[in-house]
């Protein structure tokens, strides 16, 4: 299975520690050598590394780990391959501009049968069973508003959406446009919120602890999202299957009530 | 003045020997300390290293100088910044998908007087003239057809789009959809073609010789555009203002007759 990893914060946070454990989960502990990707919002702008090698190997990996890129915004992904083949057009996360936003979307599990219409304004490039229901998400939004709708309408139409599309499969998904992030859960989604007074993580892929009470200050809140839990000293919540959660500024702001 | 690079090959090359004269002109040879960026396709994917930073700083350059990415299609800008101020968002190549493609563009000019309506498909997340001209240029192509043209009815459009457009400003760019490069000269663009037999070449930017003929196969075939020749012992081509062309496989398949 695939891994996903989101940060939001309320300030440009660096993700090192946790892209740490997460990036072992690319060929050491996990069995995940189809490639991996990671994109960054700064601003409007969004940087994205991708790279259809293991992540344990990659240069890459080595650069990102190196370089201390603060962002609010951040969704990284770990491929197996289930759908389509092992190239970069493949590789997660993926992105589109909508409504004058770069959107970025990585996902998580297998949807055998979603084999949606081609769309008006976005279409899959490689494909993957992933990029075909971001593209048809968007599809959906783009088509229902020509500019960005408010919060609390987007948040509905998603969660409407996702409930739609985990009919054809299982669609553990991370969708950012810079501002918020979405994540939705389909099997496997958890998280933690990182605030004052900060303490001591430990992290379960390797022997590395680090205390954020000494790079932080007392404002900072960050909200971590994985498949699981990345540090084992910490309490992580788990989502509920079918349940959307909107993270703005480290904590989440709109919550669904799962299955439904 | 901002810096454009381009390359277009029958197999995939890397671009280190180019980059290396090229990236010296982020901020050592000459005055472009804005920001760069390059983009690579590898099939129907594509790579994009952004940079807000001088080049010739960066620790994105030093992964790019040494990192051997081999590509059918590359496009490389350093930045002068004359519209929007220096953020990710306003750092060129830019990225948008059209007709299942992705499409990367960056713009040496400045297209002071040139405010397009919003877009139904495509709109700018920066403030830069140069992503409002792409995503204009990209609106009028997506408008006219729901899936790819001929190539020559597509380079006909563009040759009629770019005339439009340079009537607000200076207007040289490069495009490309992974198959195809783009190249349009308002001012100044240069191209060369290496293929057997191949010959050493000196860079103007630093005093580097390559033999292509130790790195190559008899059926290579790479062009490379560029705003100012890269090298000092080659014979480049000068393109004509109003002028666009369009490469194939190392080679100008269409070229227009200039100004019009």
């Amino acid at each position: 299975m695939c891994q996903l990893l989101g940060m939001n914060c309320n300030t440009p946070t660096d993700i090192l520690f946790s892209f740490e454990g997460f990036h072992r989960r690319g060929g050491l502990t996990d069995h995940h050598a189809d490639g991996w990707g990671i994109a960054f919002f700064e601003g409007k702008g969004c940087r994205i590394f991708l790279d259809d090698k293991p992540s344990v190997e990659s240069a890459v990996a080595h650069l990102v780990r190196n370089y201390p890129i603060k962002s609010q915004n951040v969704i990284a992904h770990i491929r197996k391959a289930t759908q389509g083949e092992v190239n970069l057009a493949n590789t997660h996360p993926f992105m589109r501009e909508m409504w004058g936003q770069y959107w970025i979307f990585a996902h998580n599990g297998d949807l055998k049968t979603f084999q949606p219409e081609a769309g008006c304004h976005f279409n899959p490039v490689g494909s993957t069973d992933s990029e075909r229901a971001f593209c048809y998400l968007l599809e959906q939004l783009r088509s229902k508003w020509c500019s960005a709708p408010q919060l609390d309408e987007l948040f509905a139409e998603i969660d409407r959406l996702a409930a739609e599309i985990r009919q054809h499969g299982v669609f553990n998904f991370m969708l950012s446009n810079g501002e918020v992030l979405f994540a939705h859960c389909a099997t496997h989604l958890h998280y933690i919120i990182r605030q004052a007074p900060f303490n001591k993580a430990h992290l379960v892929d390797d022997d590395v602890t680090v205390d954020f009470s000494t790079v932080t200050t007392p404002h900072d809140r960050v909200a971590v999202v994985a498949t699981q839990p990345l540090t084992d000293n910490e309490s992580w919540t788990q989502l509920q299957p079918g349940q959307l959660l909107l993270f703005r500024d480290g904590a989440p702001l709109l919550v669904s009530s799962g299955s439904h």
